[in-house]
């Protein structure tokens, strides 16, 4: 007999009953019922009462263990009454009777409990991770983003992708978030840095012809601690392709994100492959007051600044002649609410730094608010109207500069929606934000400047950017958003010099500028570079999404806490003189505090 | 029509015969047959002939472009010539004579060629090794690389593993090599450092009750280059089970590494799993002079110190009277060699700093050299009767201290083995090397200490640390080697606290001592702690095996220089003194040389 086990504590059921076995696990639980003793014994793959009685030679030292301890239970596998089957465990319909008890390693007290669900505070639950990780939640997620990654994995290979590992220790990059540093003990006074993203190696493996290369790439920001971001380090599906348009790049991944929410979305529904819907980053802001919207909200941002232009309604008449706009967020099935629900709104968007938020309530075709009254009732039913609005909708408004206006409208939206409750649950949205602009005008520095990323191809090529007003330019970039969060960014890149200087140069950077920022990747596209383009949406953020859960200390194995530490293994520490004298650095103190 | 291609550069054969298609890809060679211009248009997945001849318009920018220029090809696919048909190429029975041709990406005088495979300087290769990766053997390694580290996570799935990322950034470790450091901004004066092996997640995982992890593991070690070794990073496929002997490693993993091997092998024979030979370190030690043996070399090492105990070969007598060892090395069938192939292995033993090698030849039973001569014929044929040795065998000596002698009788039975040219050729030949001594005497410090792994499990646990010589005790450690080349070492864990603190103290360390060290894990095994061992062999060996390549620079796509450079990233770097200023550290400038 193997001397650990012959089964698994997830294996057992009725057919096994009368089999002699032997089962290794940690103690789980504990009950003492008078003489009998009942303890669930937890592995990896389940949980199985054992039972041992005064006739059980086991009881005595069953009995002295703590939980936790790691035990292997030799005994018989009997049926249990019917009154006590557990029908929501599979080992439920038996238990084992103990013949005997092997304790493999004995627990100390525990610095926090492992059996039950209830929340404890971080800085226990990090230090003792090895614990934390046997909860039963804690071990789901982690088995949930093991098989998330596998999947991705299969089928990013299924769609002719081929997986390439690109170096850790790598060049420090003069653009993007602060990278982390490695200082060179070889070259003294150098330092490596790890990579922010394999951005640079994934379009040099095109440009070495490599035609669909993916990673599940590990990335490295030096940036403080958010909710969805780890200090540290973080995972993408990194992926990139060549001799492809926009198009191709969706078709190609919509299957894999599709696929894999599909396989995990616990019977919620999923926007179809094929069907991600593509919407413009102007409509985007306009419909949504957002570049990520979470289209599980159904409700609908309208402009109706030229319904304003000449308005009863003062301030609004007075903004739109400014050259502002005004948005309109409706509020459907709002004639129950209480004036405070639309005053509490006005509220909320003063105390996040906006001038507020205008509203007209509406009750039986009977409107409200000074809104209405000013502009008059007939011109604000004739509105109504033109929007598809009811009797009993509300409406809020948010009217200033377009951006602002725009922003104040989106966070407006969401706020509406989970008022009343309106957000589509279970179910998981997709949909592209494309159309970027190529370039912005830059109120600080009076000047025209890349929008978002300089390395995208605008759309139209050299020639646009020869013939059009750069401020009309689009850019072949865009994101992926799923029920409103960013998964990634992405682009066909320019893989041209020449339409590379063009651009800078509309931007105001002169050809050495660029060329001394940039060689690197400038260079290699001086020997045959082939158009190409990708994405690189965040697997943490994926699995965030599937677990349901907001917080990516819930995903991750051994996370670092909000203050970049490993209480864990104790990281950073203290280093040896030794190691600094070997990387020829020194540590400056600080000035001490008055 | 698809903007760059219909059919990518691999796809046509001829029943494509008059499809109108598009094609994309890399100028790799041109050849101009006097008004006919044929281009290698090559991408990742093959070569397609493009013809252009006077009636093409293509003709003229295709003969202006140079090769590795990137170009969009629209054209016939035309049957070639019965003459011309190249059988060697899945595409070799088509052309695609080219109507019309849009250069997607100049290219300007190459640094290094890519068509044919020439050897060319490293530092050329690795500066631009976007073109060095588009040569053909690069280009296949890297893929192979790819789908042998796809095949392994398939196979470790279908084992039962669960892959897991453990942290990139961690703590310094007291021991091993040595670690690269990362200063931490948020915390001054402290440092991270990135891991030489995720040897304690892994043991953590375990902890943490998750039964067969595994992960493919980029490794972090701050040693100077060798072939086999990269500076910087590498990667293994590590691994750990809970609840396993060392039998069921090694039925864990050698479907794995069987599996992939043969799926690899080329139609090399592989050793099947499940037929791994065990061999005990001593015996090892004993036949093949190496803990690493080739087990292609057919070659078998003897003890004869008992036959040379007395003997008119004064010197082996010595030997043997002051406690040393002879071994004997067989060279089969070497009749027909020289005086001077004898004399030469003699030479090159002293050249490797050995005292020299002892020889005797036959030849149709006829011994010859002075050791046969002073030992005296009939007993050298007992002798060669006893070992099984024919008349025309000769024979090597290696004798001295044990471990001396043994080095030199393996380093001798691979030579003699070479030079005879008896490496069994076309086989990847797997062995276990176990039963490893747990302690050994350290003849410098005069007390006895670990051999290899303090955290080993010793054979026989407590008891035997409490009961045996301590020098007889073996521990259950296990060593994978393939063709003489060693993959990785292993262990069933000690888990044990009481049982590490006794094995400490048999070394000379304290309680105390082992608990400022080992604190981390120590204290993890206080909580219950299942019994646990694993592996971790590499994937860069592995895959360099599968390639026969004898650099590992051939198995990685973007690897350092042998001076820890990346050429084409310019990395390690200079950083900015923001930078420095923020991690608060400075650079130490060394000494002036005068």
């Amino acid at each position: 007999m193997h001397p650990f086990r012959t089964h698994n504590c997830g294996a057992l059921t009725a057919k096994d009953v009368g089999e002699t076995v032997r089962l290794s696990g940690w103690v789980h639980r504990k009950r003492d019922h008078g003489g009998v003793l009942f303890v669930d014994l937890r592995d990896h793959y389940g949980i199985t009462q054992i039972v041992a009685d005064e006739d059980s030679p086991a009881l005595e030292l069953l009995d002295s263990l703590r939980v936790e301890s790691v035990v292997t239970i030799d005994g018989e596998v009997k049926a249990r009454d019917a009154a006590t089957v557990n029908p929501n465990l599979p080992t439920g319909e038996i238990e084992v009777f103990a013949r005997s008890a092997n304790v493999q390693s004995k627990a100390d007290e525990l610095p926090m409990p492992v059996a039950g669900e209830q929340e404890y505070p971080e800085d226990i639950r990090l230090k003792y991770r090895f614990l934390d990780l046997r909860r039963e939640s804690v071990h789901a997620n982690m088995m949930l983003r093991s098989s998330v990654i596998a999947s991705l994995r299969r089928r990013m290979n299924d769609q002719g992708f081929t997986e390439i590992q690109t170096p850790i220790l790598t060049a420090s990059s003069p653009e993007g978030a602060r990278d982390y540093l490695v200082p060179s003990r070889v070259h003294p006074g150098k330092f490596y840095a790890l990579p922010q993203a394999p951005q640079m190696f994934k379009q040099l493996l095109m440009v070495a012809g490599f035609d669909r290369y993916f990673q599940i790439a590990p990335c490295f920001r030096d940036e403080d601690a958010r909710a969805d971001r780890s200090p540290g380090e973080f995972y993408q599906l990194d992926f990139e392709m060549s001799f492809v348009t926009q198009d191709d790049v969706f078709d190609a991944i919509e299957p894999v994100l599709a696929g894999v929410f599909e396989e995990f979305a616990k019977g919620k529904t999923v926007t179809p492959a094929g069907e991600f819907p593509r919407i413009p980053f102007a409509e985007a802001m306009l419909k949504y007051g957002s570049d990520k919207p979470d289209l599980r909200n159904p409700i609908v941002i309208r402009d109706v600044t030229d319904e304003f232009r000449q308005s009863g309604f003062g301030l609004f008449e007075k903004i739109v002649g400014g050259g502002g706009v005004v948005r309109a967020i409706p509020a459907p099935n709002t004639a129950d609410k209480s004036r405070k629900f639309f005053d509490d709104m006005n509220e909320w968007a003063r105390s996040e730094g906006h001038a507020g938020l205008g509203y007209v309530t509406r009750k039986g075709g009977e409107f409200g608010g000074p809104i209405a009254k000013n502009h008059g009732p007939e011109k604000m039913a004739a509105l109504y109207d033109a929007l598809g609005l009811g009797p009993d909708d509300g409406m809020f408004f948010a009217a200033g500069k377009e951006l602002q206006a725009a922003k104040l409208a989106g966070a407006a939206r969401t706020r509406v929606a989970e008022q009343l409750d309106l957000i589509e649950q279970g179910c998981f949205r997709f949909c592209w934000i494309v159309d970027f602009p190529m370039f912005e005008y830059d109120e600080d520095l009076k000047k025209i400047d890349f929008s978002h990323n300089p390395f995208s191809m605008p759309q139209g090529e050299m020639e646009a950017l020869e013939s059009q007003d750069p401020l009309k330019i689009k850019a072949w970039q865009y994101d992926i958003v799923c029920n409103g969060v960013e998964l990634s960014s992405g682009a066909i890149r320019n893989h041209r010099p020449d339409i590379m200087y063009k651009a800078f140069e509309i931007a105001g950077y002169s050809k050495e500028e660029v060329d001394e920022n940039f060689s690197g990747m400038i260079n290699a596209f001086k020997y045959g570079a082939p158009p190409h383009g990708g994405s690189a949406p965040g697997v943490d953020r994926i699995v965030m999404l599937l677990a349901d859960e907001p917080n990516i200390r819930e995903v991750v194995v051994f996370p670092m806490n909000q203050k970049a530490e490993d209480l864990m293994m104790g990281a950073p520490s203290q280093v040896s003189a030794k190691q600094l004298r070997e990387l020829q650095i020194r540590i400056v103190e600080p000035p001490k505090s008055q």
